[in-house]
């Protein structure tokens, strides 16, 4: 078929299928209240983070000039990650450019071919890609079930270098990862543990894994994100120096690519200040996803982001518009982003909306949700 | 094997090829002249841009807060890809948060399991691991060759969708591909030509892919780094609004991924508009290109950057540091950085060397490679 008609055909079926998505640009500033991204401590829009921002850019300009080998790493980028480490309870830290680089190349630098990759069904996108791209033998295994992962680890050949691939909160779902019982089968079973943090870190102070006390052991590795909590932008992998040194040297998406620019490492540099001094921003977002959970009578999420089930796309997509033409910008997950095939209305609870905004957002989103379930 | 035994050995194997590489954090500002980077046009550090990259972090923030899909997208991505698009001459452009996200975007977005792809030898690692991702049959041509690119098109089978990967300026060689031929190849075959223009854009004015009259062409994409000449992170894809409209739906790589950081690009936007305005940039490094590859005795390259071969990895690394003793800043590449194994010091050459300084950096490399070759 040709590239033309091919393209018109997928167009086509996407529109008839009610998944078509479009960008919609925003301005910088509106009166919509937004529970639609992932700025859970609302620190991207912080007076002090935008100055750090500011400030790194006017320091060290609009890039950091080169990938890190070459002359990219800026005393910066070191200061940000001896902070992160120190935070989270590693040993060393290594600042990506994207979350999604730090899954690919924490995954593609640690296991090949020769390598067995047992991956929860619900983990990122990211990390799919990671495993699908490491060549890596890949198990599969059903959502947070301990015992498949065990069982995945059994049929490990004698020798064989095995990664398991969980969260510690999952976005969808937003359900916690059974961390130390894959922790303690990981040990026993000489695997190697990878926590994608991304939904936690932040909304659980120091993160998920530095609660339970994982945080520093040899065989648990933590990936994590700068662009939600932290308000920034850029990603980072947590653990030894062994394995840092080794990613250094041979993590393809790390060393082809441009470091993370300066005024990102100055804003998760400052927002990680301020969420690291002020518990009651984490504080702040349990509370209030306690109360939304019980008012839409949903489940209530270990993390910020409250899903809730609707009947199709389209029914999704219109109660994602009534909430928007009410004044409240909520997300929905349709196919292909959700593990399941389930559409749902996407609700992120962010310390950043004051407090009379986020009690008007919370009766529009009954009232709409009341109207479309 | 254990992983702590695995990483001990693969860190020994590393020492003793001589091949260890490690993270080199720079201050702010040193004496030291930076031939190093990727910062073609000067316009990293340029006043300019600093105030842009610092104006639209005190405006929209620290980060975008949410994937491009959710609620990322902001004006200021845009109006970025509006500019992109008209000055490189296509009618689409789609902005990423790196240039490796970019082509892993755009070549798993549009082929899959199904297809073929036809990969000159020395394109970028984020080709490679593009193609690698989609998992679509590879062939891959010798360098510049391209009677091999159709050889290759020929074996496609009938109705199976094409895809050709080649660069504008090759990273290590410096040499341009045969882009008119190889356009003239693809539109025949009914296949499509993905041209990344990493170290092209900016150091040939709206890139080689616009000079060549190619730039709009129904079967021609471009990729672009805002990290490099426009002195910023980020990428892009520029093509048709058909193509772009497909990689929103379905590129994994930019659906699950947090939106480039207002800073970048609020500092890629001003660049843009800079080096649009003034050719004196992209003629000033052409004409210090000539200059220094004449005195060095190497071929001149048709980018910006000077590849100078040297007996060792050893070697490299040695005349490296000779330079950088003397006050000057290149870089060295050794394998596997490099796609014949030769090890390399690599000069890049910037406009942004003020005159004097750039005098003095000419001496140091003429007499360190004089000592060291």
């Amino acid at each position: 078929m040709s590239w033309s008609s091919w393209l018109a055909e997928e167009a086509a079926a996407r529109q008839a299928a009610g998944l078509t998505r479009w960008l919609v640009p925003r301005p910088a500033d509106d009166d919509v209240i937004d529970l639609a991204g992932n700025d859970y401590l609302g620190l991207a829009r912080d007076p002090r983070v935008r100055a750090a921002a500011a400030s790194a850019a006017e320091t060290w300009g609009g890039g950091a000039g080169a990938s890190r080998l070459v002359t990219g790493t800026l005393d910066l980028h070191a200061e940000l990650e001896a902070e992160l480490a120190a935070w989270t309870g590693h040993d060393a830290a290594l600042v990506l450019s994207t979350g999604y680089a730090a899954n690919l190349a924490v995954v593609t630098g640690l296991v090949g071919r020769d390598c067995h990759v047992v991956s929860d069904a619900h983990v990122h996108a990211s990390l799919v890609d990671a495993a699908r791209l490491s060549r890596a033998r890949l198990t599969i295994t059903p959502h947070n079930s301990v015992s498949a992962v065990v069982e995945a680890l059994a049929s490990s050949a004698p020798g064989e270098r095995t990664m398991v691939l969980a969260e510690s909160i999952y976005s969808v779902l937003g359900d916690e990862g059974p961390l130390v019982e894959l922790a303690r089968a990981c040990e026993e079973a000489g695997a190697l543990l990878v926590v994608d943090e991304a939904h936690g870190l932040g909304v659980h102070g120091a993160g998920v894994v530095q609660r339970l006390g994982l945080a520093g052991l040899p065989h648990v590795l933590v990936t994590a994100t700068l662009s939600k909590a932290l308000g920034s932008q850029g990603g980072a992998v947590l653990g030894t120096p062994a394995v840092v040194e080794h990613l250094v040297n041979r993590a393809r998406p790390f060393i082809f690519d441009t470091a993370l620019a300066p005024a990102a490492a100055g804003a998760a540099l400052e927002a990680l200040r301020i969420a690291r001094a002020d518990p009651s921003l984490a504080a702040c977002v349990r509370s209030r996803v306690l109360d939304l959970a019980a008012v839409l009578g949903v489940e209530p999420p270990d993390g910020a982001v409250l899903s809730v089930p609707m009947p199709s796309p389209q029914v999704a997509v219109a109660a994602r518009d009534a909430c928007l033409e009410a004044g409240v910008r909520v997300g929905c997950f349709r196919p292909p982003s959700v593990p399941d095939g389930i559409s749902r209305l996407r609700v992120t609870v962010s310390a950043g909306v004051p407090e009379d905004a986020w009690t008007r957002a919370v009766e529009t989103l009954v009232a709409v949700v009341k109207e479309h379930r």
